[in-house]
């Protein structure tokens, strides 16, 4: 039994209860973040708390702890769970009130962690997923990682039902993102994804990314991509802090390009993997 | 300490706990409904229950109790806190498993209950709230009464902070309804209320409105709703289940008509009150 950490606890995941009145069980009142860890460490910890804080901002909660507390807990977690690769997952809500819509008076939030073993992806053995286009229908403030997910559970399920691994999302006749990733497609050898907006999360891998093009002098563009443009593409990517970079070979049901991973893919991944090399030996942040 | 109602036990609100892993807390993962009780029996139950399956249904989780199962359930909690009118408040989510997006194998939901004191509104003291207009960004599928509530929930702080009872929403220029209630005008003795669609939740109090606008041969129109025409109505109205029908004097800031209570808000709420008086002495369902 894996432990988690809940509020100044470490404890075993089947011990760890919370109050009915939370406000994250009421209302899903509350943000969260999904991080990396490599060889105990936290992959781009630093981005992580970022967007949680600007996450806990948007939402007007307080930040109940520095950065360097976060980072003390949830390394702490991380040891006690046996250190190694793990998906650590870490959720804040504003805490336990009588149920009313209006913020209450000052409470504590309610701090919850909880780790997992993560084992690499085996790139050799990489397929590719299937993928269906759905409407975006969520709520517009989608850069803001709340944990009001049902929307996007029930998008992510029918595309599970479909037989698809992903949900792209489509607003307006653009493509916005995954129901649990972003997206970067590739067109005569240009990645693109979409810019920062409110109809997308700003993802960290994403984010890595755009980096690694800008290091490695990749081009890239960052602007809407049409829905046209997406059955079109020579590639599909969707990324995700744990998925990494992850190949889309069809969607709806027709083949992207020739329906095989694309080199660009191979090319990024490289990089992305040295990246994640060069932190396992401390050489990045 | 009242009591609540947690997966089979009746216990003091403040021994209810529910796992860090249940799909509500992760995921805002389930529906609700708030019930007026009055005279220890619950107000419109039949349509509360049905709009609960409703939502069950929508959200794909099998409705774990049949109707008379949840009936005895509620009406029990409300007699343990001492019954007399109360509001009384159920949420269901889809329950307790690894997280992960996907729906889970068929686990058993999460049942919830609690219930408080209502009192009943002095309509000589009704003095009206003010509002503000807001922009509705919400998700697509706001017919679902969803526990992912936090997009309501700042929608509605946001209100509180203009020194306004409710936030009105505006979806591509026409008025949906409030964050925590629908909204009906005003306009030449006729009401108007946006006709049922996915943008608004199928409230019981609204309903009842138009089924006792039937009843007396009240004019109204099922229709939806200009920002114009909610700016140049002669009354507006919210209605939700515990504070009923609620008149609306001033909004973003402007008195709405003459900046006093409306006739057409006395007739209704008359016949309102009649049919709860009705209700409590048995006459009607």
């Amino acid at each position: 039994m894996p432990k988690v950490y809940l509020n100044g606890e470490y404890l075993p995941a089947d011990e760890a209860k919370i109050s009915v009145l939370d406000r994250g069980f009421i209302f899903g009142d509350g943000v969260y973040e999904v991080i990396p860890v490599y060889g105990g460490r936290l992959f781009r910890g630093p981005h992580h708390l970022q967007r949680l804080n600007n996450g806990l901002k948007a939402i007007r909660i307080d930040s109940p702890l520095s950065d360097a507390q976060w980072l003390t807990i949830l390394e702490e977690l991380v040891r006690r769970n046996g250190g190694g690769d793990q998906s650590l997952y870490l959720q804040v809500t504003r805490g336990i009130a009588p149920r009313d819509h209006r913020f209450p008076e000052p409470i504590t939030p309610t701090i919850f962690a909880m780790s997992n073993p993560l084992a690499e992806v085996d790139l050799s053995k990489q397929q590719g997923i299937s993928a269906v286009t759905l409407e975006d229908n969520r709520w517009l403030r989608c850069n803001i990682k709340s944990i009001s997910l049902l929307p996007n559970i029930l998008l992510k399920q029918q595309a599970y039902d479909a037989e698809g691994g992903e949900a792209l999302l489509v607003r307006d006749g653009f493509v916005t993102e995954g129901a649990a990733s972003n997206i970067i497609i590739v067109k005569n050898g240009t990645l693109i994804t979409p810019p920062q907006s409110s109809h997308l999360l700003p993802g960290i891998t994403r984010d890595l990314v755009i980096e690694l093009c800008r290091t490695h002098n990749v081009p890239h563009e960052l602007r809407p991509i049409t829905k046209e443009e997406l059955a079109e593409a020579d590639e599909v990517w969707v990324t995700s802090s744990t998925k990494e970079i992850v190949p889309v070979i069809n969607i709806d049901d027709r083949a992207v390009a020739d329906g095989r991973i694309g080199d660009e893919w191979r090319k990024m991944t490289r990089l992305y993997r040295a990246y994640k090399q060069a932190f396992r030996e401390g050489n990045v942040e």
